[in-house]
């Protein structure tokens, strides 16, 4: 197996996309069809391992990767979790990219446990990648690099988020420059030491979409981590902001995923669909336009 | 039920102590004696629920709290997570506290998804408090904030942690001071907002125990909030440096919980236990010697 910087690279060019399903299941947000109930019920696990199966059959060949929360599972309790795990499973036998929305991150031993059962298509919640918190510092870092790079698999490290609380830390001002890049730097010999035959690394960072010149910025730093980029669609940011940060090369964009979520498996057409072949058609229509709208030509 | 702070003010007095149980089945570090197997396995899931319950046994009436490491259980999939939310679940019956040591922290929504997860007696994972990463910002906080009042929990927010590179980003000077004073500053009226009839908040912080001095600054940021302090004993700090940052009550040290993982649960004397009752004599002896060490008189 090639390393992911080389699959994701590889992605992009087949499915001829950066765009990146995250898969959220809200109880709250899941169409009536898929049923529900209270949250860790049999009937809401139910619910939310047909929905995610279904996002995943609308994700295969056509979206470069898919990016599961985490919370989402969890709030279920361990059946939740047992659906994170099958999806991560399926997905990878399916030749998808998964990349994991955890954001952990702990220190020494405590990392290592987590990079066992998080990375790696073999760990009990099977991923090509996964989002770590580096708040704890660059060598709470190191399980997670140890273990990425013994099963060929990349990480985004949380180095700029959208959110609007956002820059409470990471835009603090250290030395006339905010936090956020002084964490990329740091970030970059490590990720350097991760280029693929693509060229791309795979260290990636998660780089909010809703400050495009900082993402151009951030990209100066990191000529070749991947962008993991939120905010895109329903979160707020466009096309243009999206794609800030990633690069144009000869196949069309590459260099990072584009994550939608809301915009693409809770469109307000799919909301009331009274068949799976109807909400099939919805999503998929979805797909179809947020691709295009992320398209070189777009 | 009263709220976090009074409870733990409670327990600290009940038992005498600020001594917090880590509960960390390392599937290296379990005696022989719990059996062990694969990641996953039926036998490492039976290994580290036994291995769980009975340190849940040596802790009921003895410690102020323990504090299960989420990572410990999720490396074993939706089976020791299984684990994870009966031993919550035990321990809140029994009447200890739990605080979820799962570092959880992401944006709106999804906070909200952790929050429900993870905080509360009725939650899937059991707990009186949750550990909490601040990296992506205060609104980050708000839905956890939000569910801890909503069902009388606390949180401990990573302030400044004590491993190596902690420093990283939490010591980066920004007009003069560490970044992680500037966190404390920020969380100081939201815990002023949560003081209980004990004078204490259900707002605390993890303050390292390796830099006393500075647990004494935080003291000073956050008169109310209780600290959590890793890294007593085995993680390398003696009583004096664990107890810096907290306070002598009437009744004995109060304002925090001072855990130990390696020394209380996998000490020398019981790695090689032949019987359970060899193995529960080994772990209440070395509880009874760290309960002395942090004594008032210890």
């Amino acid at each position: 197996m090639t390393v992911f910087a080389d699959r994701l690279t590889e992605a992009n060019r087949q499915t001829g996309t950066v765009l990146c399903m995250g898969i959220d299941p809200h109880m709250t947000m899941i169409p009536a069809l898929f049923g529900g109930g209270a949250p860790g019920s049999d009937a809401s696990i139910a619910a939310i391992r047909d929905f995610a199966n279904a996002c995943l059959g609308q994700a295969i060949g056509k979206v470069a990767a898919i990016k599961p929360q985490a919370a989402f599972f969890e709030q279920h309790g361990s059946g939740g979790m047992q659906v994170l795990a099958e999806l991560g499973r399926d997905a990878v036998r399916a030749g998808l990219l998964v990349v994991m929305d955890a954001k952990r991150g702990d220190i020494g031993s405590t990392s290592t446990a987590y990079a066992a059962g998080w990375i790696g298509h073999d760990a009990a919640f099977p991923s090509d990648a996964l989002t770590i918190n580096p708040w704890l510092g660059l060598d709470t870092l190191e399980p997670f690099l140890q273990r990425a790079d013994a099963t060929g698999s990349g990480l985004f490290i949380l180095n700029r988020t959208s959110n609007p609380g956002a820059g409470d830390l990471q835009d603090q001002l250290v030395d006339g420059q905010p936090l956020y890049h002084h964490l990329a730097g740091m970030l970059a010999p490590l990720a350097a030491d991760r280029r693929g035959a693509s060229g791309w690394s795979s260290l990636g960072i998660v780089a909010g979409a809703t400050w495009p010149e900082d993402a151009r910025r951030l990209r100066a730093i990191l000529p070749d981590s991947p962008f993991l980029v939120p905010g895109f669609g329903a979160q707020g940011a466009g096309p243009e902001k999206a794609l800030a940060g990633l690069k144009r090369g000869k196949f069309g964009w590459e260099g990072g995923l584009v994550n939608s979520t809301r915009g693409l498996i809770f469109p307000a057409a799919a909301a009331d669909a009274k068949s799976i072949s109807d909400w099939n058609k919805a999503i998929s229509d979805t797909v179809d336009a947020n691709k295009a709208a992320l398209s070189p030509t777009g």
